[in-house]
């Protein structure tokens, strides 16, 4: 970290500032300059609070060198995370395909999606039960009951599922879900995150629309200081000037994520466009980009059921791309050896 | 509602849709171009869900003419909504000057800032017990002892106070509470949103760093729809690409925001612009733009206790804006006259 | 187009609109509605000044249902584009690659990676001898000589040069450049636009840092509406809040090009992210979203000669990437057919 | 300037760096960490290319302390620079009105709106001669034959005249202008700002729709370094996320711009906006943040002559409010004394 002072600082608050630091263990080096004094804090100063040093009268402002973030840097766990999930795992070379319906809206519908995606390649069950909607007005997810629908889907495709937790009073109906989701929403709902870091499951973080890389990474931190290692991050598009789209993939977030951390990431065009003809070739993208995995939205009958966004493929459509990921992901691996 | 259709729809799925609409009491006048044909939706669009209908193949677009929200709308209530908060009122043409520590420490700070902001002019106690915080090494507010010293400092002052819910778990510790505030990064959290709306404290939302002002509205209208109709809403920045500023402070949304609806608006200089040199001159500028209020951070004592942000204000400088900001509402009166 | 009027507008007003539109050649059809009355604009709109209609008194919102480009319009030119330079072509399933240095510093510097980069695969060279820079004390280039070099280069490799101009005063010199590139800073430089329209050399016209989809195709009809067609378009990363990036490549941007024009659409990995080791998983991720092509910095020694950006790859960096390219665009074609 | 070295650094390349600073005159300290080795670079560091250094293989990251401008720094140029106009200034505790059409449509209008605008409180006359347009098909604006115009309504009323200047084959028809105008779609249009700094007429330099305070002020400063110390800031919106205004008009770069420029800072809210009933409460926020002017659209028959956009006030709206604003800013420097 460095602190760079303004001119002439007082020195019982510069000498305050020293001693505060080397109490918590920080070796300070100073360089004078004529318009600037600049000190250079070598240490641990992930636990150092930016803004409280940022306040001070004498800081003109403070710059980080080192990440804020510890479980989830890349630094300090140099290999790759590879999560177990059912018969499958996210991340360590695989390619994940989720799929399945924004929401549950009956057992049939459930069922038929997944054995459906499952004979085309999918190796994890998406669908909503709890959903996050803008207006108080639109349908709200059918709740225990479509939480109820995935599992009966799961046992009939043997397909794990994931499914999205917005509150964390709902976490007891949550215990026999394969990998829990936090929405883009709730990314930095603080209580919920750490009410899912003292439980076993499986984590998967959707990236805040306007959420930058550092906080997306501090949001994966408060879930693995309270002591579950077993997070995903999902890109989804962030909140752009453009709004051709509904948002705009970042698919830079995939080797940036690379580089940071060791937790495997997942990209969902569905949600990011909001158009089904875009997801094609952006998971084409993602795949070649290097993702571990993806998150597709299919349902079987949009037009008749009135029930779903414009971003969802049907079952025949997801049937061809699935496969064409997975020849992209095999030329991928040769490209690599 | 205006439905742009494809060219050459499929005849049955347009009489589906058609059939879909007239049963829910809306009217359609057709127009038929060379290159597509639109469909003029008139009766009450505010409950048709626009991602049903936008995802029919025969759909190219959907536009909204009508506002998705009702009761939050000025149009089907155009008086200003007044609310009455201990002693003191929100919007009805008073200034409201919410001010005190971002973070509630301990009794004697929390006593001391509120006597001192009083007597400068302050209407209302702001600080924060339960503190959303990016990092979860950082100090996350005292919690339900903060929520005590906050009454203690009321009673020892008569100001009314507002501070953070941040889960919906924590709703019984508020029923003494004056103002809920529902922060930026919840704006989004339906189940809270749902929950605030189903008592009766008056409910102060703050817009999201990303959130367009329809969606803020939307989220006023989650809690008016359970019934809690004292929403007041509060502007603290958006995310932009300038970062020399922690966020952009939005102005214009104090105007739009008056003609879209009848609630109160408030101000946050502090948090929009993280820099506590700033805060008086955007402070005056909301003034003259016409909000109802301001939320502004104060501090006995930034530096030595290196524990607030640096946009917060001392108490001796916080005094003199404050009997600023009240002259220049004075004025602003006169001129509307 | 659609004209959304105030309720109760005034006749006069009203009428005055309708025989205007009519005079247009326009045919209207009007949806009463009980809070607004819709106007449905039929006919080419595409040259109606959309700021015109929403200035009058009466009227509320007006939406566009056509695009306002034609000459880009993939609508009225349904066939991909395909642009012959020198003995190479742009679109129609070839996959581009112009690689080169950022700035032009000598004769040796550009003609040695030149020949690297056609040893590689490359298919065009680029450089720049007018910089645009954000700073008037940074280097601003070779100007007239180092096109010269350029062109020197062209003649030791066959490889086509695209080169950018920055002022029409500068265009003369361009008389015997391969392509003009417009860069991003002037994607809204109408007077240069409109001059490059003027003449015959094939233009590739930078996005604009914060330019949308629609103000990118009005920059191509710009220079389409002067006579020339011969357009590429390049995407090179947008604004937005995250800063870890220089910008963020919005590579949605290829098929949603593909659908809305004919043109073809080349990525800039290296300006879009500012850093080299994001060049190759995006350039990858590029050609499988199907891009007709990438412009890649590759210079020869960027450690020694501080002479160039941190986002500039070695040419033994760009040799086993651009081999990679091209099996990875093999590959797609495969999985089209 | 702080540059962050990689892990072990090569030991040449450092020393070659090394070299090449202090060659340059700049001392440096450095700071060896367990991590990090942090060089604080002590000197004039405003010319060096902060780009060169970080595209070494050795650096990690380089951080500016000192601005990379110099002639615009407030620092090196603590007095508020006020330019004469006319008979009015510019800065120095004047408010500047600077109102008129968007476009010049004929002698009449201008001579009109001008004599209006005068009576209301006017103190300079602006209006488009050369107007940029993001469709090729609309109007273009009068040119030369508009800028004549403008010259007979300055004679008629007295007021000096402001007008943008959009390519610099156009700078000799400029001459006898009181303000060029360099629009935001030009703002880093290089040639275009070093021609205006070779000149001797004060250059209104409007904000990019997105770019930052620094990128803002580097133009400034490309103005000011080739010897025009007469420049004029104006902020006129940035592009965000909300499409509701047209831009977000970003008030905060009045104080922002106050501490780190002596430069004088107008607000457009016309442009920023697009809806004429935000011109008043946005332009007295204006003015109780402090800038020194505005530019306000007025137009005397917007919605019979069709050729105006939808923010226009009529001179019976411009009437009161400039009124209203010249007394504002009365009451303003009465609050500051």
């Amino acid at each position: 970290m460095i602190v760079i002072l303004k001119q002439n600082p007082n020195r019982d608050q510069l000498e305050s500032l020293v001693n505060w630091l080397q109490e918590k263990g920080i070796t300070i080096h100073s360089s004078v300059g004529e318009a600037h004094t600049i000190l250079g804090l070598v240490g641990d100063t992930s636990k150092l609070d930016i803004d409280l040093i940022s306040a001070l009268d004498i800081v003109e402002d403070v710059k980080r060198v080192q990440e804020p973030y510890k479980n989830a840097n890349r630094k300090f766990h140099p290999e790759d995370t590879v999560i177990q999930v059912g018969n499958t795992q996210i991340g360590g070379g695989t390619l994940t395909i989720m799929a399945g319906p924004c929401s549950v809206e009956s057992e049939e519908q459930v069922v038929a999606i997944a054995k459906a995606v499952k004979a085309s390649g999918a190796t994890m069950l998406r669908g909503g039960a709890f959903k996050p909607r803008t207006s108080p007005y639109s349908f709200q997810g059918l709740g225990a009951t479509g939480l109820e629908y995935l599992k009966i889907a799961r046992q009939e495709t043997g397909l794990p599922i994931v499914t999205e937790l917005m509150d964390l009073s709902q976490l007891p109906l949550f215990k026999d879900v394969d990998v829990i989701q936090i929405g883009a929403r709730n990314m930095q709902n603080f209580d919920l995150l750490k009410a899912v870091g003292h439980q076993d499951k499986p984590v998967m973080i959707k990236r805040g629309m306007s959420a930058t890389y550092e906080e997306w990474l501090m949001s994966a931190e408060y879930v693995m200081a309270g002591g579950n290692e077993n997070v995903i991050l999902c890109e989804r598009g962030i909140r752009t000037f453009e709004s051709y789209t509904r948002n705009t993939l970042d698919l830079a977030a995939i080797p940036v994520m690379k580089k940071l951390t060791h937790l495997p990431i997942i990209i969902d065009p569905s949600h990011a466009t909001g158009k089904n003809w875009l997801v094609e070739p952006l998971a084409m993208g993602a795949v070649a980009t290097g993702c571990d995995g993806l998150q597709i939205e299919v349902h079987n009958d949009p037009a008749h059921a009135l029930c779903d966004g414009p971003q969802s493929l049907k079952p025949e459509q997801f049937d061809p791309l699935s496969k064409k990921l997975l020849k992209l992901h095999e030329t991928m691996k040769g490209l690599e050896g």
